[in-house]
């Protein structure tokens, strides 16, 4: 058995951001010599998913819509009530609750097949970085387990 | 170690059906010669998910109603509009935004433990591959690992 | 290659209790004695989730909000006429049609990558049992796989 870990560097642009990182991901898998297994596709972040859907982009527009209907900016989140707020205040903290509101609705980490060398994946299927909060630096750790 | 692939083919007969596959998973699992480990049940569609629940028919009716309302058939979705759209356009293409948009709310796939060569499973969780376009051939891809 | 299994027990106290698991299942995975791998974190329930998000205790409470929005206590669930319902009848069967719709939203199981004898995990990533139903004991079962 062999087990390889690597963590994939992001910079997203803005809220909502979804950015395709299938093909890095199977250069992973690749390089890391597994035929069969499995990888955890896993953030390391509480505002950013990994989530598996189509590479359209009005899709992503239309699923950009729903993520804002479902846990609006808007909203007064008490999570950002500094006034009240004692835990995990840091400095320059930023309102974000809508952010981890929206990841209420999306995983933290994806686990896909691997086999023959690649992601079992179907024809429409690709791997999305989602960012819920503002433009950051990300990072998604990769646990790819076979032989 | 052992690792085993094997992809289910199902055929589903309308929007939201949800399919009862522990049963076909329970029996891979077995014949698998698997006795602890892992098993990813994995959706190859972008409009299909694979959750655990409990199958009581009426709790079902109640489900389906909650993902109906989430993302309508009956919204306008970009995805939708023809007119406009130009990635992933096949021929006679049809509009299933709101399929899409309801698999925002559930996984991909889903990961359970093998104990004692059997899913390891609380007494009322049950399995289910859920249709969220339409009556379609589809296949769950399943990596059973462990010893 | 070794794979550890243990069932964490636990009391809920009420609905949308939202029990911090972290330190348990680090200590697990310390137990174990596997270095780098994959752990399985997963409920035994219809009406409990896993998910990973910040311990910041105004933001469960907006999580919690948010929750009892989508699908709300006050609605009424099929699962809950038991004057029609006749499927998984127990004794003294109570009204959750609300959890489950809840569960529709969050995870069963969550996998996380295991390196160095320790949960990957972000500064703010911490790992929570969420009580959909009312107080009740509870199983969350891990299996742990590496090496």
């Amino acid at each position: 058995m062999k087990i390889v870990n690597h963590v994939i560097k992001l910079k997203t642009t803005a809220t909502l951001d979804f950015i395709d990182i299938t093909e890095k991901v199977q250069k992973k898998v690749k390089d890391a010599g597994i035929k069969n297994g499995v990888i955890n596709i896993q953030s390391l972040h509480t505002t950013m998913a990994v989530i598996v859907n189509e590479a359209e982009p009005l899709l992503i527009a239309d699923m950009q819509v729903l993520l804002e209907k479902l846990a609006p900016q808007t909203y007064e989140y008490m999570h950002d009530n500094f006034e009240i707020r004692t835990v995990n205040m840091c400095n320059g903290e930023c309102a974000n609750g809508h952010a981890h509101n929206k990841s209420i609705h999306l995983p933290t980490s994806t686990m896909l097949n691997v086999l023959k060398s690649k992601l079992q994946l179907g024809r429409w299927q690709r791997v999305f970085a989602v960012e819920l909060d503002r433009s950051r630096p990300r990072e998604i750790a990769l646990q790819i387990i076979g032989e």
